[in-house]
């Protein structure tokens, strides 16, 4: 996390203070569902709970110092402020079910922050589909001008594959939503299976299957690959808005703020810098997949590898998909579309996105495929080369006039025929993002 | 694909005979939906289904030496071989029509063959935990003992973690079992989305939401990701066996067959060999991901750079995983366990693993938990550098002694009581895994 | 591997043939060296090396079914062959004496194949830089049109990054090219220094500093890591490639073989699809990487859990790369350019690439930098909405005016002058790949 | 980076502070180069100089937040601050001869700490070998005990390692120690490629061969492997320190601090936790691999999707590789050795590890190889199974006894013959160090 690209609320989400809040926040949960067993006499939480906006973080790391044991140093400070009661606090537990508790309270809590941001972005899509359903563009393969398509179904195409990727988030929410609290190696030797439930329920959290002393890192894998999903769909669409705002294109822009400046050596460039932002972060939450399949495989009942990694990436990963949601939201909502050089650049080829219904033509009239196909080859590329439009090089070909006539050639150059079901796919593009 | 990794139906699965085949189904599929349709003559694919058997590979590849299009090259063959009704298949079709339904029918049957062998191994695990389910053991935590366990809570864990996975793999199947018969780029310009629908249920598949001109790769990668946390689950009980089998420990072994030998040099090595070398498969699995991220952003409409990565790493990954699978089956059905040993581990340490059972007693008599933890730790130590038994050092020290009796200290030694709800756990797995 | 992407001498290289030859001639080499040192009767060698054509991969494997070890295997079959003479093979020796000097061997081999490739690669860039020294072109950062440049120099951008890349292989070559022989933990307890340094001379390695059981995975992964590099390169050419062949650019294309179809679709279109090929192909290369670090961390004197992702990925990722560099010779030898269209992109702008000449002859009449660019800024916007030519807006801005006439304005207009430099550099970038 | 993982002095280092006053540096080079080739005006650069002191990095963000370039609104803040001189700064310049220069002087010093600190942890390693040349201890293969080695030999293959980690490190350097003043699309248009080569000199920077805009990111892409290598490097020796730190072994231990507590719940607790962050931490250096290649094939002569990417993993992949350095150093001097516990391992097989040499005394009487594997094999399998210590075994075996004496027995279980060799390695590893 760099300040340049975390949102405020991730930052908030992933402080020292926030962390020392939720571990105390665990740890009353479970002192409070061993109160209700008889484990520890009532009323402790509840002495404890209103020391919690005294935590001095910066006190914590001094005790830890000396013990290199994170959650004893804070015990040690909870004790130090609370004074007896605290005794009775983490009773049968070990450091990992407050971390590890902690640590799904804070992912479940960014998940559902991510969840609701690319929710807005799927949102800002809508308006803009319903914008440009029938704005039409070419539809490029290869960067190949291929046939027409809309330029609302170009984004239809984006946020469909958006909406798939909240589904991959809202599962990987459900995966990661899992606490511990089992003792040491996850056998309850102090505890009871329903003291952790108990205590889960308050934390809003379901319970580990089997716990080995911590939760199994599966469930972070599994967000992680989550995560990369969606920010490399967002990476495809950056993708193309890049493509889209090339000089010779110009289809389609990014916002250009007043004030703002493209280059410093050439005042003329107007750059899609956000865009191509978003394709360098992307990188970077896919960085955290690998790391997070690496740190499955720990040894027996746990060891500690996973953690620094996981203090690290995980923050990093979070905060920089959400950056990259509301970048992208906003780069949606401001796209500057031009549907003159949309139309200029699909009329530029004069026509040859209509080969293939030439090619139809013909064998319908009973030629064979591949021998139609040679025959509309050779005009296509006589157009390619500018020796005339695709149109009337058919028109002229004496060959190919004894199988088609004027009305059949010119009938497949008829831009409606082209784009007749785009409708559907977009009400089927619209209907699937809403149920998402 | 190597044979040494490959099963037997994995290699027909990605050969090129079962290729040419699915790619035949698929053009079938949608001649008979264009059949029903209208658009082509009845009878169609009723003629050309009897030539599938008569498909020569070697053909289509000479012919694509000359035409550089596969797919193009296959329709010329079959052509070659029903002659004229065969201008009437992929009519309106883009080769992508034919390659990506084929590809999600290739991929629904290797997912299929995963999760059913995914269900072998945990089938093959339910025995051993019932076998194992209070063989006592020593809990480790960074590989230092803990507190005890069972091996069949050990075995739960793995079995648990697998479940998720079989889950995650059934969720791909799902995401990945969608073709796409939509015309060049997705527009049915020449085609109806009622004639895809139709298709595609012939097919057994859903049909993308929106394609451009080939299904989106999101859903590969979704796929990949699920392969390689089933992988990496193998790798975490791969990793423990091997850690069992170490000399030191000999909880448990590889069965080792009649015959085989472990060492060109040292005739008495016993290696975990299938242990190690499924830790090298699961990097092998996971390989597949980060291309398949890097497969996602394709340009426009689509370009073709995701294919070669697709060839190559898609039979890999699933053969490669199929294979662990088979193996790790093999490995949990064999595995050799050493309850004597298992006990003598347990009993090495003597007794630390009730330190905390101690400190708690201490807490309990109203002592705080720092306190406590110095007391507990300065005879842990002691127990630790061979200066006694830990429960006679416990005994003999006079502080300790001011606070728990001799019945107090010694009631924290009891196995039974620390392995006191192991059974509730693996029922909890049991159940977990026979829903999954 | 797979036949589509494995060049002939690559697919003998990692032939099971091979494998076993290989192995053979690293035993007769350390047996020759033994009977040097008098650890073996004079002539052993001499006996068994006619034998090396009967070999016959079939029945090792048929062994190994048996043994379950491969070298086992492999030696039991020369002892058959060989009769008595055999028994004095592998003489103190382990079998990874015999498995890592041989892939060092192998390897050695396959990277002098990618040096010479790549050489060849570097020569076919240089005749194309040379033809196109002069050719203008417009440059391009973010898609968008910035200052001219020559196709020769993008080449030579593109050529110097490939003739790093074979410094990165050169220095692999070195790191890979290196065996062992000193037998189970490398302590040579039944062979002698000497033995393995006369034996690995004759096979023309070096010998590993300190030997675990086998050779440190640190070379293997630097290996990988060089290989990565160079795909990468080339994904880098093959992008640009891809960009140059857009239908709005058209500057360049690939060779257009005759007969070759684009689309089973479109008759009309032409597409980049080896260099697409190329990108994808780049991404299976880089997938060896990560495999290869996460094989260096074998545990104690070794562990086997590299050899499995070894027998994949390193045939794999050697083929592929050497698949690439002929490819892309062939890619630059048959790159068909198109001047006129790289002129009229050129000038499309109205000579906006000359504002940041503007901006500095602004300047050096005494204005303010950040002044001056607002000053240019506000007509290039102007020229870029098609309101007038940029020179002509220039010449019409009043502001502008007081600073510069019409001839300190149109000299920024001036080709020969901003492409003055590009000879020096590209004279730079055959040197320094000369020098590689 | 965050705090726990890094090393004061790289925070200082890519702080925000450092980084605009390295860009001053960079345009005063250039500036001065500019005055010695007379294009700019004798003492500009004097004349600025001295307020590289009062930059305001606030104020610079300020102004970027309406200008959203961060060059310029560096060179707003230098022209607020300098006046009319500031002017001549940045002539002929683009954004990244300042960005790439400075991120080449900021990776360079980098690497030096790296390599500074790297050649602490090889001296550090050369006393514990020196001290545990002839510690014996067993060797493992596959965790099982294989033959004898020496403690001081196992810690040399780490250091020969490492060492050659250090030379791609140094080889990494020369290769980004490069930067660019070559203007907007490196062609000097407005500048000399003698007034870069005058300014890289004073910065003590090698020049670009072929600048696009940018300096070519295979560069970063070397250096970030060398990291990756030298990472992984640690996380082998890491992997071994907590395998000799398990209970069953106890053969080394990391120091453990006074007042340090090793578990909250388990006071007995000592875990090798330093060595478990280590291997942690090499994922982590390990994730910018691959970001740093997909860095690489930027779209013509530049685009800005790296500079995310620069920003946030180049300083965590250095600071990391730092923290590691520094804690591995610590680790190797702190480590505790314990010779009885490893003389008690080496011999708790009861020599198994002679089998090697028992073999090789029949072949020696004219055994057949795999005739005598047998032979050994089925004693040390008895051995295994508790049924004799092994050399009474082999002595009681009258099959073998017809072949070996009990002195040429008893011969091969000499520890001094199995060691005779490692003083010949370790001084080849030193000496290789000494000199890397």
């Amino acid at each position: 996390m760099i300040p340049r690209y975390t949102p405020t609320d991730f930052a908030a989400l992933w402080s020292t203070e926030k962390r020392y809040q939720t571990w105390l926040e665990v740890e009353l949960a479970a002192c409070e569902a061993m109160e209700a067993a008889g484990s520890v006499p009532k009323g402790t939480a509840a002495q404890i709970r209103p020391l919690a906006s005294e935590l001095v973080p910066e006190r914590i790391d001094e005790i830890e110092r000396t013990t290199r044991h994170d959650v004893i140093a804070f015990l040690t400070h909870v004790e130090e402020l609370a004074g007896a009661p605290a005794r009775f606090l983490h009773r049968g537990m070990t450091s990992s079910d407050v971390l590890d508790s902690s640590l799904a309270i804070l992912l479940r809590e960014a998940t559902d922050k991510l969840i609701e941001r690319l929710e807005k972005l799927l949102t800002a899509f809508r308006g803009r589909i319903e914008e440009h359903r029938k704005t039409p563009m070419i539809g490029r393969s290869h960067g190949i001008h291929a046939e027409p398509i809309t330029f609302g179904l170009a984004l239809a195409g984006h946020y469909a594959e958006l909406a798939r990727g909240k589904r991959e988030l809202v599962n990987a929410r459900a995966t990661i939503a899992v606490g511990k609290i089992a003792g040491a190696v996850g056998t309850y030797a102090h505890l009871t299976p329903a003291i952790e439930k108990d205590a889960l329920t308050r934390l809003g959290l379901g319970g580990e299957t089997v716990a080995t002393q911590i939760v199994s890192r599966d469930r972070h894998a599994v967000l992680t690959s989550a995560m990369a999903t969606v920010a490399t769909s967002i990476e495809r669409f950056a993708t193309n808005v890049r493509h889209w705002q090339r000089t010779e294109l110009t289809e389609a822009e990014e916002a250009f703020a007043k004030g703002q400046k493209g280059s410093s050596a050439m005042p003329h460039k107007r750059n899609p810098v956000l865009s191509e932002n978003l394709c360098g972060l992307a990188r970077v939450v896919r960085a955290a997949v690998t790391p997070a399949f690496e740190n499955m495989a720990l040894w027996h009942e746990r060891d500690i590898s996973h953690s620094s990694v996981e203090r690290m990436l995980l923050p990093d990963a979070t905060a920089t998909l959400a950056f990259m949601l509301d970048r992208t939201k906003g780069l949606v909502e401001g796209l500057v579309v031009y549907p003159d050089n949309l139309k200029k650049n699909l009329e530029m080829s004069g026509g040859l996105w209509a080969s293939e219904g030439i090619l139809l033509a013909l064998v319908d009239k009973g030629m064979g495929r591949q021998d139609g196909y040679v025959l509309v080859q050779r005009n296509a590329m006589r157009a390619f080369h500018k020796e005339g439009s695709f149109v009337d090089l058919l028109l002229a070909d004496a060959d190919l006039r004894k199988h088609l006539s004027e009305t059949e050639i010119r009938n497949q150059f008829d831009l409606e025929h082209a784009l007749a079901h785009v409708d559907t796919i977009i009400d089927r593009a619209l209907a699937v993002g809403a149920a998402s």
